[in-house]
């Protein structure tokens, strides 16, 4: 295996332009960065292990795109902007063609993002890539799990449901009658949702500006809801109208199908944010959101409750089966 | 496994104490930090994956002592202050017992060098450490492996080679007449330099006041001071002088035994510093140590030259076998 220092020059040192002339990226002990004033920090990190959170099939590319994107969708939820990323990289062995292929996916996302690789650590093991990323937020402007109050609207980003039904499209594992009913674009598009998530770093700003709280949707729409009331004032909780959870075509034909919300609530990897904020303001945020490309629709509101409620057409929904209804009572 | 929502919650959460109150730790999608005035940003990352980094037998703590004492090596050869670190955790089960164990480790390094725990992600597969630290320069102050100057001095921490004897005790591949000639307090020293390296943050602030270049030795003296000159002003070279490299009384031992240098300089595993500096700044830079603890021991020169020179007693030498040779014509 080449050295450490061999990989990430011949591969890696591309994504590190971008710097200021006073900074430093990759090739030292460690990377030196100018911070902006009146600004916070912000740290996050998702770690990928390969067959337990992408296919082991998994093009490089993809994994590289994915493992930068579900960082930023990270950085996304807490309203904000990208600043720059480390790679800690552990291979099974040093094929150059896995490596460039690699290193193409990681040079597209971080460009199209405009956040440069500042260093990091190749090591010889199960594939497993762990990026750590760091952005900025205007000093007490972070947006936190924790702020969810009585009446917020419940709001999410674009649709919901298509990296967990991406996942089946990889797996083959469609139902049939799903399968026929879904054109090859339609397929497309759910492997892209499950491949080369689009983090919401457009939203940062507005949910900076909106938001009383906020997550990303990375272990499903459910579980990840329910972390904000985890950790909101206790005694609150979501009423969800199943009805105006916004579906792609090829999810709801899914639904229609076969009425498997389980799979679309708690399937994840769906990287859109959940949020809630004030009633009043939703009108402006979702005209700002609209120009900039992001759809947001309500999906239901903060009650006092001690657990989620689910209605279907305004009647309480239990998944059949009951998986389901043990995530709704947790 | 338990979800990483508990994992986290129950084992790392106390070491996220010392953060300001508009600051945030664990629990969120990201944690924010507050960033001193007039300040850099330094960012290190090191993994260690087991059977490669450490051997698999090593307990809990001992590999989470090291995981994060790696990265505080990094930002000390940097100049670096240390802030806070955030810890991405891959593990095969969820054995409370070897977390608890893993969590103290980890309690101990992050009080005794104040740096809190900030976040990171807990995963299933091989173990696998990855830490990535962040700390603070003085703008413009931080040290880069690139700046050596000709007849600059170059000098060392404490004593090198003990880490690379150190897992020689561990795997029990000791030479035995060095073996019977070891105390057990000297196999003891030897295996704690392996397993529960000490950062040289000490001498952070004197490096960045004095030292024109500087690295951290993971990779083995010979291996890591050559990152110095493949950085540095081309042309430029080491000259050192085995007789001058600081040894431990167990590595004196070992030497005189078995005359084997290469295993002491390109062994790996000393976290000790190699810096290098003006002459006419040394005798105050070695007082200001020496009064802190940490013992500086110039070893050689900067010389106009395209290789290393290695000298015994003034003579060139050449490992036999050949194995050092090779370091020495890279």
């Amino acid at each position: 295996m080449a050295s450490e220092f061999e990989l990430i020059n011949s591969c890696f040192l591309p994504l590190s332009k971008g710097l200021q002339a006073n900074e430093l990226g990759i090739g030292d002990d460690g990377a030196v960065l100018n911070v902006p004033a009146n600004h916070q920090l912000v740290v996050v990190t998702d770690t990928l292990v390969s067959g337990v959170h992408f296919p082991e099939e998994t093009n490089a590319y993809d994994i590289a795109w994915k493992a930068l994107a579900v960082n930023l969708s990270d950085l996304a939820a807490m309203g904000a902007e990208p600043g720059f990323f480390s790679l800690a990289l552990t291979l099974p062995n040093n094929e150059q063609a896995w490596l460039g292929e690699f290193a193409r996916g990681l040079t597209a996302i971080s460009e199209q993002y405009s956040i440069p690789l500042i260093g990091g650590d190749t090591t010889k093991g199960h594939l497993t890539v762990t990026v750590t990323a760091q952005g900025w937020v205007e000093q007490g402007k972070a947006v936190r799990r924790s702020g969810a109050q009585c009446d917020d609207l419940i709001c999410v980003t674009n649709t919901i449901g298509d990296g967990a039904l991406g996942l089946k499209v990889a797996q083959n594992s469609l139902p049939r009658q799903v399968d026929n009913a879904l054109s090859a674009e339609e397929k497309s598009f759910l492997l892209a949702a499950l491949n080369r998530p689009i983090p919401q770093l457009l939203l940062s700003r507005l949910l900076s500006d909106y938001a009383n709280s906020a997550i990303d949707i990375s272990d499903g729409l459910l579980a990840d809801m329910g972390h904000i009331f985890e950790q909101s004032t206790p005694g609150l909780n979501a009423e969800i109208e199943l009805g105006q959870i916004p579906l792609s075509s090829a999810t709801q034909k899914y639904i229609d199908k076969t009425q498997d919300w389980t799979t679309i609530l708690t399937g994840g990897d769906d990287y859109q944010l959940c949020f809630t904020m004030l009633e009043d303001d939703f009108k402006t945020m979702h005209e700002k959101a609209s120009k900039i490309g992001v759809e947001l629709t309500v999906i239901g509101r903060v009650i006092e409750s001690v657990s989620p409620v689910l209605l279907q057409d305004g009647e309480v929904f239990n998944q059949q089966g009951g998986e389901l209804k043990g995530y709704l009572h947790f």
